[in-house]
């Protein structure tokens, strides 16, 4: 086992403090865990890097504790880690892209590539892909579009049901996010990026480290009651569909497109395998076509400038949508990403698993 | 003036009756309508036409009341009747359009016709128009499309304010509605029409003319706070988004897709002049390029039979994004469409201005 001496150094050093941990260190880190089960160095790093971008914009129910989800899914055999996804079915504009089961990062990458180099060339695209893992944070793809000046619109679905239907009872979907990212001229892209629940699994874990009540309008429990209890959707309950029967409808836009367009595992999936498959679907968009990069970018700005003069309610914050990334980056950049003990115990059990604790040149 | 007499007799006959009109009739009226006013005979029966399939739906706040309004409208000089929209910036798989302050109506086809002929040569094309007038319920466009076999995504700006940011105080943005449609084999096409507000205005109006109080999380009044009263909306106060920032995100995405990149007027427009102005931009998708139209319509129609298959909450209905206004459409087919006595009578005192009572032949 290859380890390189700095993350060893990093990882021996940074052990002591359970809180606080680099986002270059946990890079390294990942990449080191990721390559030893088998994936190339440039595969290893980029599914270690969408994961250190996800805590560092404080998602962290996408971030780095998926080192180890990621790995024991590995071992599973449900991540191919050699596996190369590739395009079944093509046109100028399209791409049907048979994901093979290799990380779903990898697939996800090359989808949103493919997606941005068709837009480039033919002003729009849309790409789908199948057989296809946990690709992370969404709106890692959405943003990295935007910063090719390519405007990105992604729908995904779950295949871990956690969601109800509006007006029925039980999981049915999962959390099916959409993800939509523009280019700017003076900030970073415009990005929103979320479940079509009430909210996202990871924000119930929070609440179940810190012992915490969650609103009643987020979940049911098994007797079908509203419930504040975070413990309640594992133990047979479930989150509700946001907004409603508006948030609803994007949960079957979700899995119309994701799934059942790309021809993924559509439905309820009980039986969780593989686990949390996601069925993608990306529509790439050239500014070129319509008013101009240039234009489009500038009048962004303006619009944007416009929101952020409107005067906040009291005790309230006008907001664009991926601002609120923007600032805890800055933040976790500087200050280190929080990671609870349990999660980070988890990571360095494992890097001493792979033999990553020794230098076994 | 020409008054077709079969019109005449019905709008004599049924002028008694204020309360159920026959859609055929409504069609026929409001086709002469704009017949009067200069529209040709294919654009009056179109124009009608929407409004009429609207009103069918269910959707009373997009129906035969724009007869006087649109009519009004044409009167202020913001409608031109005989302008034509045209293409003004083209690719294989793109379009920009200028509106030319046609009919929305009009421009709006022009649009959808443009997009699913470009999906079909091209597999998927986006279209913009800009200088649009209100172009009705977008919901209309999205199921044609699905009708054609081609999936379709609309994103509309609303030049009128009445809606908040999330976490700011005032209206900013119009309703900036988006609308999906899917082909299905089995039942009408999978449909999502909605406005990002928590409600339209329309369901203010119902209200106001129910003499109704309204939930407090729908708006504000012009203290700033929450409100039970349907005027309060028109007097300084306004809509809130739904689904808290989930639906901002939307309504920011409806105004980027719809206005930014269309070139059409953004952000606020306290004049509301030209009035409800529409920036349009659509994305069509042919199955063909991903699992084939069969395919998605047999998996489409399993999916929604599993869907309407789960236990529904005591007191609620599971329903398919669609299924409330194909219930009210074979409803009101049969038993005609419910008009207040205001609107229609606002409506048989246009046709008679037009000289629709006499038979001037």
């Amino acid at each position: 086992m290859l380890l390189c001496p700095h993350t060893f150094i990093l990882l021996a050093s940074l052990s002591i403090d359970m809180f606080l941990q680099p986002a270059d260190m946990l890079l390294k880190l990942g990449t080191e865990i990721f390559k030893a089960q088998g994936l190339t160095q440039e595969k290893a790093k980029f599914v270690a890097e969408t994961l250190v971008e996800a805590s560092l914009t404080g998602h962290d129910s996408h971030g780095v504790q998926y080192y180890v989800t990621y790995s024991d899914r590995i071992k599973g055999g449900h991540i191919q880690v050699d596996a190369e996804p590739r395009i079944v079915q093509e046109t100028a504009t399209t791409a049907l892209i048979d994901g093979r089961w290799a990380p779903g990062q990898v697939t996800a990458k090359y989808l949103v590539e493919a997606a941005v180099r068709k837009a480039k060339e033919n002003m729009v695209s849309a790409i789908g892909a199948f057989n296809c893992n946990h690709i992370g944070r969404i709106g890692f793809y959405t943003d990295w579009a935007a910063r090719q000046g390519i405007i990105a619109l992604m729908f995904v679905n779950v295949g871990t049901p956690s969601v109800s239907v509006f007006g029925g009872l039980g999981k049915f979907f999962g959390t099916n996010p959409l993800s939509v990212a523009v280019p700017t001229g003076e900030t970073e892209p415009f990005l929103t990026d979320y479940a079509t629940s009430v909210v996202a699994d990871g924000k119930l874990s929070v609440a179940r480290a810190k012992n915490a009540k969650i609103p009643t309008h987020w979940a049911r429990d098994s007797d079908n009651n509203p419930t504040d209890d975070p413990f309640a959707v594992k133990e047979g309950g479930w989150l509700l569909p946001f907004g409603l029967y508006k948030g609803y409808c994007l949960q079957l836009v979700s899995e119309l497109l994701g799934a059942v367009l790309t021809g993924s595992r559509t439905g309820p999936n009980p039986n969780r395998i593989p686990p949390s498959a996601n069925g993608v679907f990306a529509i790439a968009i050239n500014p070129e076509a319509f008013v101009g990069l240039d234009n489009f970018k500038r009048n962004t700005d303006q619009l944007i400038a416009q929101v952020k003069a409107v005067e906040p309610e009291p005790g309230n914050k006008v907001l664009i949508p991926g601002e609120p990334e923007w600032e805890t980056k800055e933040k976790r950049m500087k200050e280190g990403i929080p990671l609870p003990e349990e999660i980070w115990d988890s990571i360095v059990k494992l890097a001493k698993e792979l033999g990553l604790d020794q230098d076994s040149r």
